[in-house]
């Protein structure tokens, strides 16, 4: 590329890494709407408005997938090849910038707090994060080389040219392992329906975008060690957590969405069938957002079910959104604990900091607050039914992209709101608020303190 | 009444408070239901399904008001007289209970933070504290009978004959201060929705209900001082905290009910109409339950907005259910200074405990957690729209009383667990819990920290 400039180079470092993480989200949309407004990005005779070309924009860069309009009846395979590169650029970007603010957190809380960070994440210093970071994108790279060249191929008894082939498996490896959504087959993976093999391969690079960063640092980690040291190995409490939430919802969101329709919509499939649908639609609540079948054919409880697996979302530092599996399950394991008369929470024979927890239940409870206020406002001055719109506003937050079909009916207002969702679930609630955060100032003096009647 | 035998007396102090309450609960509704199947109380030839009895029964008890059947068409005035008393039982005896729950938690958690409740309730010892709740019953007995007089008479205006007008004004004053919610009018109080006197002497009634036994004892603390001593007295945070909650609640109440229905029910009605419109339905929804209109004549945000009111409920320690006003406080005071990065939280110049917040939350999480899934549970089996679900839960969990109007249609399944709402709104998710909690046990060791990412 080129060298910075010392100028350029301090204006970067001024910046705090929130700062920073605007920025690219706001260039990125701006840089991204203008792409997808290129007429070279559209069919021939298409004129896309505005609000929708934005909106796929934003949709794309936070990894969404909702959209108000049909991508492939739309876009050009140049528009198309646009679209690949914003979401593998939404995915990235914003996922290494969110881990460095959180190393950056991380250095904030003191040196031996630092150090045992730094430990746990089997890493010795920041430059060797860094340096990991970079590996990863290499990963990742190779294995979306592996996806299209499979997919791709694989795809030549589907599409008529293998051009098309070849797109439609450059396009859905990428929307896959970035959690992106979109599709270009104008009908999500449900033509693969009874391709257990395409579905198999999604669900793994779906799996991979969501999992997050850190997880795929340590097990990266893990597997270049040397076989006599693998057994020092230690994983990450981090690591551990969200990775044993991230399955645990897996199977029980599969379980649900299987026992909720188990009268309705699985009645008449075979056992297989049933499995593989149940699945994938539980995996793409991660964040994916894939879907093998039309969601709005599950009953009313099922929707409302999915909503709150998307609510929940993806792995911090991953491609996805939502509150994270980290702050539920913290969040879950803290007012059992507290309920029942417990005063500190273990767990993988680990004490979790207070701390943590206060951040997790916060998170959540500001996220449920979140949810609800754009529902009512939604139901306000939208004719959709309460489900149809509860659904719309999780995908959104979780950065799903699932839809029960209203996203192209909305109002330019609500349309701004999604967005903003959108925003606010990829970049984490977290990183939202500390827009906002003013500098600590350290309480001279502490207030006499008093008991509350609580309940 | 008669002296208790050394075994009676026995077995009661070996009860614990939450036994204790459990154990009133019980015979209270065995008592009432018994009470209500008598052939006394019905009207000639009606029969009265048992499972609408027992519902009728724990909606008394518990002080919601939902009702499966129509009061006044199926009971005769000896059942309505059985009805009242059991809506003042189930206000009084599990608010004096509750208090007492309070106070010897309040025991245990030693005696430096025990002398400093007892401070702060203005109280110096526990047999003090008995006195006064007796002397709360006195006062609310005389207010009951005031009540009684000023509405019986007023009410001959609307009546054919005195016996019905007194009737209607004792159990009026009845179910408006014990915030049952029951009428007898067949229609709530919408028979009054001109007569602003009513509705006033109601508005009074009710906030004296839902307001907390801890601030009517504080309130007369200070109304019985001398005069010279007034300025000495210093009202505790928790009365300060769940009264300045409770008014802020009433009047964002109002102003929401007022703007979300701006253009649809308020359109053509006077200012003084709207006002007291708005502002009684914002009352009720603290837990009363009486309403002077037909509120599934609101839109359908309204609704949803009233469904958060309801959630929230009444003050600890009253005669109101929900999550509690304190909780509400507390959960949102902590969210936002946690976020902004605080980390102490002080409220009216006092530092608040990190366990109440604690509390708050868990609390908070947990009621959420528990309304979702019952109307998860309910869209299951009930053929209602998700808004008319999510209003009769909050209702039951708030133990206000209010319906679109589906009480009646439900199945025995969905009666039973709204049955269960209504038991835990009114005894206190805090309460609740305390049913499973185990004893303590101090860990002998700790491990060690290690932190989590967060979001
Ligand atoms: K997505
Ligand atoms: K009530």
């Amino acid at each position: 590329m080129f060298k910075k400039s010392k100028y350029q180079r301090n204006i970067l470092n001024q910046l705090s890494p929130v700062q920073l993480l605007l920025l690219f989200y706001g260039i990125a949309v701006v840089f991204s709407t203008i792409l997808l407004s290129l007429p070279i990005a559209h069919k021939p005779d298409v004129s896309i408005p505005f609000i929708d070309i934005m909106f796929t924009a934003v949709s794309a860069i936070s990894v969404t997938g909702l959209s108000t309009i049909t991508i492939v009846d739309s876009f050009s395979t140049t528009g198309i090849i646009f679209l690949a590169i914003i979401m593998q650029l939404g995915a990235v970007g914003i996922m290494a910038i969110g881990t460095l603010i959180w190393l950056v957190l991380g250095k904030r809380i003191g040196f031996k707090e630092r150090s045992m960070i730094m430990t746990d994440q089997n890493q010795t210093h920041f430059d060797g994060m860094v340096r990991l970071i970079k590996g990863i994108i290499y990963v990742l790279l190779i294995i979306e080389l592996i996806g299209f060249l499979i997919l791709g191929t694989y795809f030549l008894q589907y599409f008529p040219t293998a051009k098309e082939a070849y797109l439609q498996g450059f396009f859905g490896t990428i929307s896959a392992i970035s959690n992106g959504g979109f599709d270009i087959t104008g009908q999500s993976l449900i033509l693969f329906k009874d391709d257990y093999f395409v579905q198999f391969i999604n669900i793994l690079l779906i799996i991979f975008g969501a999992i997050g960063f850190p997880v795929l640092i340590e097990l990266k980690e893990y597997l270049f060690r040397k076989r006599t040291e693998k057994n020092l190995f230690h994983f990450s409490l981090f690591t551990k957590v969200t990775t044993f939430t991230f399955f645990v919802l897996i199977v029980i969101g599969a379980l649900g969405i299987y026992l909720l329709d188990m009268n309705a919509f699985f009645k008449d499939l075979t056992w297989h069938e049933s499995l593989f649908y149940a699945f994938f639609q539980s995996v793409t609540t991660r964040s994916g957002g894939l879907a093998t079948m039309d969601v709005s054919l599950l009953t009313e409880t099922n929707q409302l079910f999915m909503s709150g697996l998307m609510f929940i979302g993806a792995s911090p530092s991953s491609a996805g959104g939502g509150i994270r599996t980290t702050t539920f399950a913290l969040a879950i394991i803290f007012v059992f604990t507290y309920i029942r008369g417990g005063n500190s929470v273990r767990i993988f024979n680990r004490e979790v900091y207070n701390e943590d927890l206060i951040k997790a239940v916060s998170i959540t409870l500001f996220a449920i607050t979140l949810v609800i206020f754009s529902t009512l406002i939604l139901t306000a001055i939208e004719p959709f039914s309460l489900e149809e719109i509860i659904f719309e506003v999780t995908s959104a937050f979780g950065t799903v992209g699932l839809s029960l079909g209203i996203t192209s009916e909305l109002s330019n207002i609500s349309k701004v709101l999604i967005m903003l969702l959108m925003f606010i679930g990829r970049i984490g609630i977290v990183t939202f608020l500390l827009i906002f955060k003013r500098k600590k100032k350290k309480a001279k003096y502490h207030f006499p303190k008093e008991r509350i009647i609580i309940g």
